[in-house]
């Protein structure tokens, strides 16, 4: 993969006018509380509410650009911000998009990908099901696949949260990213390398889902087994390639519990007044679960997205309404 | 009250190191949505989490420069967002702040008020309990009283809001603010009558807490009578001086039903990412129930504040995870 400054640049290039430049935003009650100055960087305001869109939005602009005939679909499987990131970034080039989705995936996140106009295929909730799925509807229609983490192209696309992070800010001490697949991280520390090589890049991984954590940890990639985190973005295996790219270039990562997640999300929405999703919280979680560690730094954090339910919490206001 | 162009210049001046110039937002869902351009001017990110920081900013300000005497202290009356405002600008003056809140006020508000510095004093629920202990409090202790709303230098300390968004937006339509004490209307209406006349501005209030509809509809000042609506902050009557203002700059007043309130909130949560009170949705509720009237329009609207319990929602979280 060609990570040199002059591809990076040419990545971000080719896609900064399709996507939000996102704020970096600051807490002077977060800093004093961990004794460290906190920079996040808000992907919760990326379109479709996180990071993912960077990625399907570079992997898009390499399949108009370098294939010689114009593909007539694309297809992916997934449950969560991928989804809405193919569909909307398919919509932007005028391409159909089918997703095919577990059958037990949240409404709102169906809800979602079609207001982007993609177009729904439900199947049973394994991974085989929806690769088999996808697998078929690609056949069928000539449709070009667009992978969640596991590309070149996508990790090239997410790691510009990472080049924007840097140029928007002092020289950082760390860049902490949460890690599933894997995609973020791998991008992030690609970037920190070319752009600001003093950086240290650390992902971020909850207990309950540290696979990325055991194959760093033992040199040796190991799948994610039945995690039961609430951090739904992060359940997945890290992908092949991005774990080569994370033994090479990332400094260490670190774990946090559910209930540290918990409130480090609690704190961002209470101080900060912006919704973040549970694996969004995991980096400052894993900075409260390691104080010394951070005491004095400068800290780039990457918020991964703003995408969760919030249909029970806007029940309950609802019940203080009629009573 | 001099709220010629000059003046709030110089009002602006006074306060704009001590404050956030905070963000304009906008949303391409909720613009096609509606059916207008909606430009929000993002007061839930102020210091202490709310417009009221401003108010309290430039009477703190007044006090100080005008006054011969260095006050010893400073108190207010309060169970919302202007505790905490009255709070953090006594300690950036180094005054102390007394804050008399009633006894069943939210906690997290009052852990605020502390946090801030203020020294708590509870009383009984009554307005009558909560005016004769600050009284007190302000007697025994030379301590002069920061009013929320019915003050000139409040009223001007609001009015830099939406100077703010003024400045930063191409002409706009209409303003909406909502309307508790009318400080914040009030100021809107001054400052739009002197930089932007031909800008409609609208006051907001829920249908269950109509007495600023009532009084505007009737022209006579008539109070709130046992409000029972979800946003707090809006429960309080009109201040007499905002009143007068109200009733000579303000181009109408609109209402929303509690159910179209709760589901402007979660409009706003969902889509822009970020975390408003139920006060601050009120006035994305008045165009969601009177579509016609802002048809093709630009529309500034004020978010006045994202201070609200969030516990219950993290304990469903909790439970989630526990399960």
């Amino acid at each position: 993969m060609n990570s040199s400054k002059a591809n990076l640049e040419k990545v971000h290039e080719s896609i900064k006018d399709l996507i939000h430049r996102t704020p970096i935003m600051r807490s002077d009650g977060i800093d004093e509380l961990l004794g460290c100055e906190v920079l996040f960087k808000c992907e919760n305001f990326q379109k479709i509410g996180a990071f993912k869109m960077r990625g399907a939005t570079y992997f898009m602009h390499e399949l108009l650009n370098t294939e010689i005939e114009r593909p007539k679909a694309v297809v992916t499987h997934s449950s969560g911000n991928h989804a809405q990131a193919v569909a909307l970034a398919a919509k932007m080039n005028g391409l159909k998009a089918y997703i095919v989705m577990p059958k037990d995936a949240p409404k709102v996140k169906v809800e979602a990908v079609k207001g982007y106009g993609g177009e729904v295929h439900f199947c049973e909730p394994t991974l085989e099901a929806r690769e088999s799925n996808m697998e078929r509807i690609r056949a069928e229609n000539g449709a070009v696949f667009i992978p969640p983490f596991d590309h070149e192209h996508i990790i090239l696309g997410q790691s510009t949260a990472a080049k924007e992070l840097i140029e928007d800010t002092d020289e950082l001490d760390y860049i902490l990213a949460p890690v599933g697949g894997g995609g973020l991280l791998a991008g992030t520390a690609l970037t920190a390398n070319a752009f600001s090589p003093k950086t240290k890049v650390i992902g971020c991984e909850p207990e309950m889902a540290d696979d990325a954590y055991q194959s760093f940890k033992s040199g040796k990639w190991q799948p994610s087994k039945n995690p039961k985190t609430l951090a739904d973005g992060l359940k997945t295996s890290l992908g092949k390639l991005n774990f080569d790219i994370i033994l090479e270039h990332v400094n260490d990562i670190l774990c946090c519990s559910e209930k540290q997640m918990l409130e480090a999300m609690q704190l961002i929405w209470e101080r900060m007044k912006i919704v973040i999703e549970p694996s969004a919280a995991v980096p400052l979680a894993c900075i409260m679960a390691n104080r010394e560690m951070f005491k004095g730094k400068r800290v780039g954090l990457i918020i991964s997205g703003g995408n969760l339910d919030l249909g029970d919490f806007f029940k309950l206001l609802d019940q203080k309404r009629s009573s």
